[in-house]
Protein backbone atom coordinates (compact mmCIF):
# COMPACT_ATOMS: atom_id res chain seq x y z
CA UNK A 1 0.00 0.00 0.00
CA UNK A 2 2.69 2.82 0.48
CA UNK A 3 4.12 3.26 -2.83
CA UNK A 4 0.79 3.54 -4.58
CA UNK A 5 -0.44 5.49 -1.21
CA UNK A 6 2.70 8.12 -1.61
CA UNK A 7 2.10 8.43 -5.43
CA UNK A 8 -1.73 9.21 -4.87
CA UNK A 9 -1.34 11.62 -2.29
CA UNK A 10 1.16 13.75 -4.74
CA UNK A 11 -1.38 13.20 -7.28
CA UNK A 12 -4.34 14.38 -4.51
CA UNK A 13 -2.11 17.67 -3.72
CA UNK A 14 -1.72 19.12 -7.38
CA UNK A 15 -5.70 18.27 -7.59
CA UNK A 16 -6.48 20.14 -4.40
CA UNK A 17 -3.84 23.24 -5.20
CA UNK A 18 -5.70 23.00 -8.86
CA UNK A 19 -9.46 22.69 -7.33
CA UNK A 20 -8.57 25.72 -5.01
CA UNK A 21 -7.24 27.80 -8.01
CA UNK A 22 -11.21 26.98 -9.86
CA UNK A 23 -14.32 28.66 -9.36
CA UNK A 24 -16.42 27.15 -6.70
CA UNK A 25 -19.16 25.74 -8.46
CA UNK A 26 -20.92 22.51 -6.52
CA UNK A 27 -21.98 23.05 -2.79
CA UNK A 28 -23.32 21.00 -0.40
CA UNK A 29 -25.18 21.99 2.73
CA UNK A 30 -25.58 19.87 5.33
CA UNK A 31 -28.61 20.69 7.83
CA UNK A 32 -29.42 18.32 10.60
CA UNK A 33 -33.20 19.45 11.38
CA UNK A 34 -35.82 20.00 8.96
CA UNK A 35 -36.85 23.24 11.21
CA UNK A 36 -33.50 24.46 10.40
CA UNK A 37 -33.65 23.47 6.14
CA UNK A 38 -36.51 23.83 4.75
CA UNK A 39 -35.80 27.98 5.37
CA UNK A 40 -33.10 27.84 3.25
CA UNK A 41 -35.23 25.52 0.82
CA UNK A 42 -37.15 28.10 0.23
CA UNK A 43 -34.73 31.12 -0.07
CA UNK A 44 -32.80 29.23 -2.22
CA UNK A 45 -36.12 27.75 -4.03
CA UNK A 46 -34.42 24.75 -4.25
CA UNK A 47 -36.33 21.18 -5.39
CA UNK A 48 -36.69 17.96 -3.73
CA UNK A 49 -35.20 14.95 -5.84
CA UNK A 50 -38.04 12.84 -7.35
CA UNK A 51 -35.35 9.91 -7.58
CA UNK A 52 -32.75 9.57 -4.92
CA UNK A 53 -29.40 9.36 -5.08
CA UNK A 54 -29.32 7.59 -2.13
CA UNK A 55 -29.51 3.57 -1.50
CA UNK A 56 -33.28 2.55 -1.37
CA UNK A 57 -34.24 2.42 3.04
CA UNK A 58 -32.58 5.38 4.00
CA UNK A 59 -34.46 8.47 5.02
CA UNK A 60 -31.77 11.31 3.58
CA UNK A 61 -33.37 14.09 1.97
CA UNK A 62 -31.69 15.85 -1.19
CA UNK A 63 -32.65 19.77 -2.16
CA UNK A 64 -31.21 21.34 -5.21
CA UNK A 65 -31.20 24.08 -7.92
CA UNK A 66 -29.04 26.44 -9.24
CA UNK A 67 -28.46 30.06 -7.27
CA UNK A 68 -26.44 32.47 -9.41
CA UNK A 69 -22.71 31.10 -10.19
CA UNK A 70 -23.32 27.67 -8.09
CA UNK A 71 -24.88 24.60 -8.04
CA UNK A 72 -26.34 24.20 -4.47
CA UNK A 73 -26.96 21.12 -2.74
CA UNK A 74 -28.96 20.83 0.40
CA UNK A 75 -28.82 17.11 2.49
CA UNK A 76 -31.25 16.84 5.38
CA UNK A 77 -30.80 13.24 7.04
CA UNK A 78 -34.89 13.26 7.11
CA UNK A 79 -36.58 11.58 10.10
CA UNK A 80 -36.24 8.62 11.52
CA UNK A 81 -38.98 6.00 9.83
CA UNK A 82 -39.89 4.64 13.09
CA UNK A 83 -39.77 7.58 15.13
CA UNK A 84 -40.94 10.42 12.98
CA UNK A 85 -38.41 12.45 14.52
CA UNK A 86 -35.33 14.28 12.77
CA UNK A 87 -32.30 11.71 12.31
CA UNK A 88 -29.86 13.71 14.19
CA UNK A 89 -26.55 13.04 15.66
CA UNK A 90 -22.96 11.77 14.59
CA UNK A 91 -23.81 8.90 13.23
CA UNK A 92 -26.50 9.34 10.44
CA UNK A 93 -24.56 13.15 9.90
CA UNK A 94 -21.30 11.08 8.73
CA UNK A 95 -23.59 7.86 6.67
CA UNK A 96 -24.97 11.02 5.11
CA UNK A 97 -22.06 13.20 4.04
CA UNK A 98 -20.18 10.11 2.96
CA UNK A 99 -22.55 8.81 0.81
CA UNK A 100 -23.82 12.41 -0.68
CA UNK A 101 -19.60 12.76 -1.09
CA UNK A 102 -19.95 9.86 -3.09
CA UNK A 103 -22.91 10.75 -5.10
CA UNK A 104 -22.21 15.06 -6.06
CA UNK A 105 -18.78 15.55 -5.60
CA UNK A 106 -18.92 18.71 -3.71
CA UNK A 107 -16.01 21.93 -3.99
CA UNK A 108 -16.93 22.67 -0.55
CA UNK A 109 -19.40 21.28 2.61
CA UNK A 110 -21.16 23.59 4.76
CA UNK A 111 -22.56 22.16 8.22
CA UNK A 112 -25.47 25.11 9.29
CA UNK A 113 -27.36 24.35 11.97
CA UNK A 114 -27.71 25.35 15.80
CA UNK A 115 -26.16 24.55 18.47
CA UNK A 116 -26.02 25.66 22.48
CA UNK A 117 -23.37 28.44 23.24
CA UNK A 118 -21.08 29.30 26.06
CA UNK A 119 -21.78 33.10 27.64
CA UNK A 120 -18.80 32.49 29.71
CA UNK A 121 -16.74 32.05 26.31
CA UNK A 122 -19.21 34.84 24.85
CA UNK A 123 -22.01 33.58 23.13
CA UNK A 124 -25.04 34.98 23.58
CA UNK A 125 -28.38 33.51 21.60
CA UNK A 126 -29.01 34.05 18.33
CA UNK A 127 -25.08 34.56 17.67
CA UNK A 128 -24.02 32.74 14.18
CA UNK A 129 -20.47 31.41 15.17
CA UNK A 130 -18.21 29.96 12.15
CA UNK A 131 -16.29 27.14 13.88
CA UNK A 132 -12.58 27.37 13.55
CA UNK A 133 -11.99 23.92 14.89
CA UNK A 134 -13.94 21.23 15.64
CA UNK A 135 -13.76 18.21 18.33
CA UNK A 136 -15.71 15.43 20.20
CA UNK A 137 -16.38 16.17 23.64
CA UNK A 138 -18.13 12.40 24.28
CA UNK A 139 -15.59 10.00 23.49
CA UNK A 140 -13.32 9.28 26.38
CA UNK A 141 -10.58 6.67 25.37
CA UNK A 142 -8.17 6.89 28.12
CA UNK A 143 -5.57 5.00 26.31
CA UNK A 144 -2.20 7.03 25.49
CA UNK A 145 -2.82 8.04 21.47
CA UNK A 146 -6.53 6.56 21.30
CA UNK A 147 -7.25 9.20 23.55
CA UNK A 148 -6.26 11.76 20.87
CA UNK A 149 -8.62 9.69 18.55
CA UNK A 150 -11.39 10.15 20.55
CA UNK A 151 -11.44 13.97 20.80
CA UNK A 152 -10.70 13.99 17.19
CA UNK A 153 -9.26 17.56 16.34
CA UNK A 154 -9.84 18.80 13.18
CA UNK A 155 -9.26 22.40 11.97
CA UNK A 156 -11.96 23.59 9.55
CA UNK A 157 -11.17 25.17 6.44
CA UNK A 158 -9.66 28.16 6.61
CA UNK A 159 -11.85 31.15 5.30
CA UNK A 160 -10.01 34.58 6.41
CA UNK A 161 -11.64 36.84 4.11
CA UNK A 162 -15.01 35.32 4.48
CA UNK A 163 -14.91 36.20 8.13
CA UNK A 164 -13.53 39.91 7.76
CA UNK A 165 -16.75 40.39 5.04
CA UNK A 166 -19.06 38.93 7.18
CA UNK A 167 -17.69 39.62 10.79
CA UNK A 168 -19.28 36.72 12.10
CA UNK A 169 -18.02 35.11 15.46
CA UNK A 170 -15.31 33.25 15.74
CA UNK A 171 -14.91 29.87 18.07
CA UNK A 172 -14.39 26.32 18.60
CA UNK A 173 -16.89 23.87 18.19
CA UNK A 174 -17.69 20.95 20.34
CA UNK A 175 -19.55 17.78 19.49
CA UNK A 176 -21.53 15.16 21.44
CA UNK A 177 -24.41 13.00 20.96
CA UNK A 178 -26.24 14.17 23.98
CA UNK A 179 -28.65 17.58 23.68
CA UNK A 180 -27.45 18.00 27.89
CA UNK A 181 -24.25 18.36 29.49
CA UNK A 182 -22.93 15.93 31.74
CA UNK A 183 -20.23 16.75 33.95
CA UNK A 184 -17.58 14.48 31.44
CA UNK A 185 -18.77 16.22 28.43
CA UNK A 186 -18.37 19.72 30.63
CA UNK A 187 -14.45 18.91 31.21
CA UNK A 188 -14.38 17.93 27.88
CA UNK A 189 -15.44 20.90 26.23
CA UNK A 190 -13.78 22.95 28.13
CA UNK A 191 -10.50 20.86 27.27
CA UNK A 192 -11.58 21.57 23.99
CA UNK A 193 -11.96 25.20 24.50
CA UNK A 194 -15.20 25.26 22.67
CA UNK A 195 -17.41 28.38 22.55
CA UNK A 196 -20.42 26.05 20.96
CA UNK A 197 -21.77 22.88 21.20
CA UNK A 198 -23.16 20.74 18.83
CA UNK A 199 -24.54 17.27 17.90
CA UNK A 200 -22.89 16.82 14.49
CA UNK A 201 -20.17 19.11 13.37
CA UNK A 202 -16.92 16.38 14.53
CA UNK A 203 -18.20 13.95 12.68
CA UNK A 204 -18.66 15.65 9.32
CA UNK A 205 -15.06 16.91 9.78
CA UNK A 206 -13.85 13.64 10.14
CA UNK A 207 -15.71 12.29 7.09
CA UNK A 208 -14.96 15.49 5.35
CA UNK A 209 -10.65 15.06 6.13
CA UNK A 210 -11.32 11.17 5.82
CA UNK A 211 -12.32 11.86 1.55
CA UNK A 212 -10.28 15.54 1.16
CA UNK A 213 -12.73 17.74 0.72
CA UNK A 214 -13.17 21.14 2.69
CA UNK A 215 -15.64 22.09 5.32
CA UNK A 216 -16.77 24.79 7.18
CA UNK A 217 -19.14 24.84 9.84
CA UNK A 218 -21.81 27.79 10.53
CA UNK A 219 -23.29 27.65 14.03
CA UNK A 220 -26.43 29.52 15.31
CA UNK A 221 -26.92 29.57 19.20
CA UNK A 222 -30.14 28.68 20.33
CA UNK A 223 -29.69 27.88 24.05
CA UNK A 224 -27.22 29.15 26.35
CA UNK A 225 -25.67 26.10 27.93
CA UNK A 226 -23.98 27.78 30.80
CA UNK A 227 -26.80 29.74 31.72
CA UNK A 228 -29.85 29.13 34.11
CA UNK A 229 -32.75 27.84 31.90
CA UNK A 230 -32.93 23.79 30.94
CA UNK A 231 -31.56 23.35 27.32
CA UNK A 232 -34.13 21.54 25.74
CA UNK A 233 -36.59 24.38 26.84
CA UNK A 234 -34.51 27.09 25.54
CA UNK A 235 -33.94 25.28 22.38
CA UNK A 236 -37.28 24.58 21.74
CA UNK A 237 -38.46 27.95 22.52
CA UNK A 238 -35.90 30.09 20.54
CA UNK A 239 -35.74 27.12 17.38
CA UNK A 240 -37.84 29.10 14.97
CA UNK A 241 -36.52 32.60 15.71
CA UNK A 242 -32.74 31.61 15.28
CA UNK A 243 -33.46 30.01 12.52
CA UNK A 244 -34.28 32.79 10.72
CA UNK A 245 -30.79 34.21 11.63
CA UNK A 246 -29.10 31.06 10.11
CA UNK A 247 -30.77 31.43 7.36
CA UNK A 248 -29.30 34.98 6.72
CA UNK A 249 -26.01 34.18 7.57
CA UNK A 250 -26.12 31.20 5.43
CA UNK A 251 -27.07 33.27 2.49
CA UNK A 252 -24.30 35.83 3.13
CA UNK A 253 -21.94 32.94 3.14
CA UNK A 254 -23.28 31.67 -0.14
CA UNK A 255 -23.40 35.32 -1.68
CA UNK A 256 -19.75 36.03 -0.69
CA UNK A 257 -18.47 32.38 -2.01
CA UNK A 258 -20.16 32.73 -5.49
CA UNK A 259 -17.81 33.81 -7.99
CA UNK A 260 -14.92 32.45 -6.03
CA UNK A 261 -12.13 30.04 -5.98
CA UNK A 262 -11.57 28.10 -2.08
CA UNK A 263 -8.16 29.91 -2.39
CA UNK A 264 -9.91 33.55 -1.54
CA UNK A 265 -12.14 32.50 0.88
CA UNK B 1 -43.40 9.03 -1.65
CA UNK B 2 -46.06 6.97 0.66
CA UNK B 3 -47.38 4.98 -2.60
CA UNK B 4 -44.33 4.49 -3.93
CA UNK B 5 -42.99 3.34 -0.22
CA UNK B 6 -45.65 0.76 0.24
CA UNK B 7 -45.14 -1.10 -3.15
CA UNK B 8 -41.08 -1.32 -2.39
CA UNK B 9 -42.32 -2.78 1.38
CA UNK B 10 -44.11 -5.72 -0.05
CA UNK B 11 -41.70 -6.28 -2.60
CA UNK B 12 -38.69 -6.31 -0.12
CA UNK B 13 -40.51 -8.53 2.35
CA UNK B 14 -40.59 -10.74 0.07
CA UNK B 15 -37.13 -10.75 -1.01
CA UNK B 16 -36.70 -10.93 2.77
CA UNK B 17 -38.79 -14.06 2.52
CA UNK B 18 -37.19 -15.65 -0.16
CA UNK B 19 -33.52 -14.97 1.09
CA UNK B 20 -34.56 -16.18 4.45
CA UNK B 21 -35.27 -20.12 2.59
CA UNK B 22 -32.18 -19.75 0.37
CA UNK B 23 -28.47 -20.82 1.97
CA UNK B 24 -26.47 -18.33 3.02
CA UNK B 25 -24.04 -17.34 0.80
CA UNK B 26 -22.02 -13.88 1.90
CA UNK B 27 -20.91 -13.21 5.47
CA UNK B 28 -19.65 -9.68 6.65
CA UNK B 29 -17.55 -10.22 9.74
CA UNK B 30 -16.93 -6.70 11.64
CA UNK B 31 -14.32 -6.35 13.80
CA UNK B 32 -13.04 -2.26 15.24
CA UNK B 33 -9.49 -3.59 16.11
CA UNK B 34 -6.74 -5.41 14.39
CA UNK B 35 -6.22 -7.61 17.16
CA UNK B 36 -9.26 -9.08 17.56
CA UNK B 37 -9.19 -9.45 13.53
CA UNK B 38 -5.93 -11.24 12.66
CA UNK B 39 -6.80 -14.62 14.85
CA UNK B 40 -9.55 -14.86 12.83
CA UNK B 41 -8.02 -13.91 9.03
CA UNK B 42 -5.15 -16.43 9.69
CA UNK B 43 -7.89 -18.70 11.11
CA UNK B 44 -9.85 -18.62 7.94
CA UNK B 45 -6.96 -17.70 5.49
CA UNK B 46 -8.43 -15.02 4.23
CA UNK B 47 -6.84 -12.35 1.72
CA UNK B 48 -6.12 -8.68 1.53
CA UNK B 49 -7.65 -7.03 -1.21
CA UNK B 50 -4.96 -6.12 -3.56
CA UNK B 51 -7.54 -2.83 -5.18
CA UNK B 52 -9.95 -1.89 -2.15
CA UNK B 53 -14.03 -1.99 -2.98
CA UNK B 54 -13.51 1.29 -0.97
CA UNK B 55 -12.81 5.05 -1.77
CA UNK B 56 -9.22 6.34 -2.06
CA UNK B 57 -8.36 7.78 1.33
CA UNK B 58 -10.69 5.41 3.78
CA UNK B 59 -8.56 3.61 5.47
CA UNK B 60 -10.84 0.87 5.76
CA UNK B 61 -9.44 -2.88 4.96
CA UNK B 62 -11.21 -5.89 3.58
CA UNK B 63 -10.11 -9.47 4.00
CA UNK B 64 -12.32 -12.07 1.76
CA UNK B 65 -11.69 -16.21 0.92
CA UNK B 66 -14.03 -19.06 0.60
CA UNK B 67 -14.66 -21.43 3.29
CA UNK B 68 -16.69 -24.57 3.11
CA UNK B 69 -19.77 -23.40 1.29
CA UNK B 70 -19.22 -19.52 3.02
CA UNK B 71 -17.91 -16.32 1.40
CA UNK B 72 -16.42 -14.73 4.08
CA UNK B 73 -15.69 -10.86 4.04
CA UNK B 74 -13.78 -9.67 7.41
CA UNK B 75 -13.63 -5.93 7.34
CA UNK B 76 -11.79 -4.16 9.76
CA UNK B 77 -11.74 0.19 9.68
CA UNK B 78 -8.10 0.27 9.93
CA UNK B 79 -5.94 2.29 11.56
CA UNK B 80 -6.92 6.19 11.70
CA UNK B 81 -4.38 7.95 8.94
CA UNK B 82 -2.87 10.69 11.03
CA UNK B 83 -2.43 9.06 14.92
CA UNK B 84 -2.12 5.25 13.68
CA UNK B 85 -4.73 3.83 16.20
CA UNK B 86 -7.44 1.55 15.47
CA UNK B 87 -10.56 3.36 14.32
CA UNK B 88 -12.72 2.40 16.66
CA UNK B 89 -15.76 3.87 17.76
CA UNK B 90 -19.77 4.56 16.29
CA UNK B 91 -18.71 7.04 13.29
CA UNK B 92 -16.33 4.81 11.89
CA UNK B 93 -17.98 1.39 12.37
CA UNK B 94 -21.50 3.02 10.86
CA UNK B 95 -19.37 4.42 7.98
CA UNK B 96 -17.37 1.24 6.69
CA UNK B 97 -20.75 -0.93 7.37
CA UNK B 98 -22.62 1.15 4.89
CA UNK B 99 -20.19 1.03 2.45
CA UNK B 100 -18.94 -3.02 3.07
CA UNK B 101 -23.22 -3.79 2.53
CA UNK B 102 -23.43 -1.39 -0.59
CA UNK B 103 -20.30 -2.48 -2.10
CA UNK B 104 -20.63 -6.49 -1.12
CA UNK B 105 -24.34 -7.00 -0.78
CA UNK B 106 -23.90 -9.77 2.36
CA UNK B 107 -26.32 -12.11 3.62
CA UNK B 108 -25.40 -11.70 7.09
CA UNK B 109 -23.55 -9.43 9.78
CA UNK B 110 -21.66 -10.22 12.21
CA UNK B 111 -20.40 -8.11 14.18
CA UNK B 112 -17.37 -9.80 16.90
CA UNK B 113 -15.23 -7.91 18.85
CA UNK B 114 -14.51 -7.37 22.47
CA UNK B 115 -16.86 -6.04 25.49
CA UNK B 116 -16.82 -5.23 28.66
CA UNK B 117 -19.22 -6.99 30.78
CA UNK B 118 -21.01 -6.87 34.13
CA UNK B 119 -20.88 -9.00 37.15
CA UNK B 120 -23.84 -7.99 38.20
CA UNK B 121 -25.50 -9.55 35.55
CA UNK B 122 -23.89 -12.46 35.60
CA UNK B 123 -20.74 -11.63 33.68
CA UNK B 124 -17.45 -12.68 33.83
CA UNK B 125 -13.82 -12.64 31.66
CA UNK B 126 -13.46 -14.68 28.78
CA UNK B 127 -17.54 -15.12 28.57
CA UNK B 128 -18.84 -15.06 24.97
CA UNK B 129 -22.10 -13.35 24.36
CA UNK B 130 -24.64 -12.99 22.00
CA UNK B 131 -26.66 -9.91 21.54
CA UNK B 132 -30.35 -10.18 21.94
CA UNK B 133 -30.61 -6.48 21.66
CA UNK B 134 -28.45 -3.09 21.22
CA UNK B 135 -29.08 0.08 21.79
CA UNK B 136 -27.06 3.48 23.21
CA UNK B 137 -26.43 4.55 26.00
CA UNK B 138 -24.56 8.31 25.67
CA UNK B 139 -27.21 9.39 23.08
CA UNK B 140 -28.98 11.83 25.85
CA UNK B 141 -31.86 14.09 24.21
CA UNK B 142 -34.35 14.92 26.84
CA UNK B 143 -37.33 15.36 24.21
CA UNK B 144 -40.09 13.20 24.09
CA UNK B 145 -39.87 10.59 21.18
CA UNK B 146 -35.81 12.47 20.36
CA UNK B 147 -35.27 10.16 24.06
CA UNK B 148 -36.36 7.16 22.12
CA UNK B 149 -34.16 8.18 18.83
CA UNK B 150 -31.08 8.55 20.80
CA UNK B 151 -31.50 5.23 22.53
CA UNK B 152 -31.42 3.40 19.26
CA UNK B 153 -32.92 -0.17 20.22
CA UNK B 154 -32.84 -2.84 18.05
CA UNK B 155 -33.28 -6.95 18.42
CA UNK B 156 -30.79 -8.81 16.83
CA UNK B 157 -31.66 -11.13 14.11
CA UNK B 158 -33.59 -14.08 16.49
CA UNK B 159 -31.22 -17.26 15.82
CA UNK B 160 -32.39 -19.64 18.67
CA UNK B 161 -30.71 -22.95 16.94
CA UNK B 162 -27.62 -21.34 16.82
CA UNK B 163 -27.96 -20.56 20.46
CA UNK B 164 -29.14 -23.92 21.79
CA UNK B 165 -26.32 -25.05 19.54
CA UNK B 166 -23.20 -23.34 20.72
CA UNK B 167 -24.79 -23.02 24.07
CA UNK B 168 -23.76 -18.85 24.03
CA UNK B 169 -24.59 -16.77 26.58
CA UNK B 170 -27.00 -14.20 25.85
CA UNK B 171 -27.66 -10.70 27.04
CA UNK B 172 -28.05 -7.33 26.43
CA UNK B 173 -25.46 -5.09 24.49
CA UNK B 174 -24.85 -1.24 25.39
CA UNK B 175 -22.70 1.25 23.08
CA UNK B 176 -21.03 4.13 23.18
CA UNK B 177 -18.09 6.13 22.27
CA UNK B 178 -16.31 6.39 25.41
CA UNK B 179 -14.18 3.55 26.86
CA UNK B 180 -14.90 4.58 30.64
CA UNK B 181 -18.12 4.73 31.99
CA UNK B 182 -19.30 8.18 33.46
CA UNK B 183 -22.27 7.61 36.02
CA UNK B 184 -24.87 8.82 33.74
CA UNK B 185 -23.45 6.49 30.85
CA UNK B 186 -24.27 3.80 33.91
CA UNK B 187 -27.46 4.86 34.27
CA UNK B 188 -28.53 4.51 30.36
CA UNK B 189 -26.31 1.09 30.41
CA UNK B 190 -28.90 0.04 33.22
CA UNK B 191 -31.86 1.50 31.76
CA UNK B 192 -30.72 -0.34 28.41
CA UNK B 193 -31.24 -3.62 30.73
CA UNK B 194 -27.34 -4.48 29.32
CA UNK B 195 -25.01 -6.91 30.14
CA UNK B 196 -22.14 -6.32 28.02
CA UNK B 197 -21.01 -2.32 26.47
CA UNK B 198 -19.17 -2.19 23.72
CA UNK B 199 -17.92 1.13 21.20
CA UNK B 200 -19.97 -0.43 17.72
CA UNK B 201 -22.87 -2.68 17.93
CA UNK B 202 -25.59 -0.03 18.13
CA UNK B 203 -24.18 1.94 15.15
CA UNK B 204 -24.04 -1.20 13.64
CA UNK B 205 -27.37 -2.24 14.29
CA UNK B 206 -28.67 1.13 13.54
CA UNK B 207 -27.16 0.46 9.55
CA UNK B 208 -28.31 -2.96 9.25
CA UNK B 209 -31.89 -1.71 10.09
CA UNK B 210 -31.42 0.57 7.40
CA UNK B 211 -30.15 -1.39 4.62
CA UNK B 212 -32.64 -4.32 5.58
CA UNK B 213 -29.54 -7.04 6.62
CA UNK B 214 -29.55 -8.84 9.13
CA UNK B 215 -27.34 -8.47 11.98
CA UNK B 216 -25.91 -10.60 15.03
CA UNK B 217 -23.26 -9.22 17.60
CA UNK B 218 -20.97 -11.61 19.11
CA UNK B 219 -18.78 -10.18 22.13
CA UNK B 220 -16.08 -11.36 23.92
CA UNK B 221 -15.85 -10.19 27.60
CA UNK B 222 -12.36 -8.70 28.19
CA UNK B 223 -13.13 -6.65 31.25
CA UNK B 224 -15.18 -6.26 34.09
CA UNK B 225 -17.31 -2.31 34.31
CA UNK B 226 -18.68 -2.63 37.69
CA UNK B 227 -14.97 -4.32 39.09
CA UNK B 228 -11.88 -3.08 41.27
CA UNK B 229 -10.04 -3.21 38.36
CA UNK B 230 -9.07 -0.13 35.94
CA UNK B 231 -11.22 -0.62 32.68
CA UNK B 232 -8.28 0.56 30.20
CA UNK B 233 -5.98 -1.62 32.22
CA UNK B 234 -7.87 -4.59 32.57
CA UNK B 235 -8.79 -4.47 28.61
CA UNK B 236 -5.56 -4.29 27.52
CA UNK B 237 -4.21 -7.08 30.41
CA UNK B 238 -6.93 -9.40 29.11
CA UNK B 239 -7.04 -8.64 24.90
CA UNK B 240 -4.93 -11.28 23.97
CA UNK B 241 -6.24 -14.10 25.97
CA UNK B 242 -9.86 -13.37 25.10
CA UNK B 243 -9.15 -12.27 21.58
CA UNK B 244 -8.28 -16.10 21.15
CA UNK B 245 -11.67 -17.21 22.64
CA UNK B 246 -13.80 -14.98 20.29
CA UNK B 247 -11.65 -16.37 17.19
CA UNK B 248 -12.82 -19.86 18.67
CA UNK B 249 -16.57 -18.38 19.48
CA UNK B 250 -16.90 -16.65 15.56
CA UNK B 251 -15.38 -20.31 14.16
CA UNK B 252 -18.37 -22.17 15.62
CA UNK B 253 -20.72 -19.65 14.61
CA UNK B 254 -19.79 -19.27 11.30
CA UNK B 255 -19.63 -23.66 11.30
CA UNK B 256 -22.89 -23.42 12.17
CA UNK B 257 -23.88 -21.15 9.83
CA UNK B 258 -22.52 -22.89 6.65
CA UNK B 259 -25.40 -24.73 4.46
CA UNK B 260 -27.97 -23.18 6.73
CA UNK B 261 -30.33 -20.46 5.15
CA UNK B 262 -31.59 -17.59 7.78
CA UNK B 263 -34.72 -19.20 8.78
CA UNK B 264 -32.28 -22.31 9.84
CA UNK B 265 -30.48 -20.03 12.46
Amino acid sequence: MAPLGDKSDTAEEAMVTEAENKPISNILILIAMQTEALPLVNKFQLTGDVDSVFPSGVPWVRYHGIYKDLHLNLIWPGKDAALGVDSVGTVSASLVIYASIQALKPDLIINAGTAGGFKAKGASVGDIYLASDVAFHDRRIPIPVFDLYGVGLRQSFSTPNLLKELNLKVGKLSTGDSLDMSPQDEASISANDATVKDMEGAAVAYVADLLKVPAIFVKAVTDIVDGEKPTAEEFLQNLAAVTAALEKAVTQVIDFINGKCLSEL
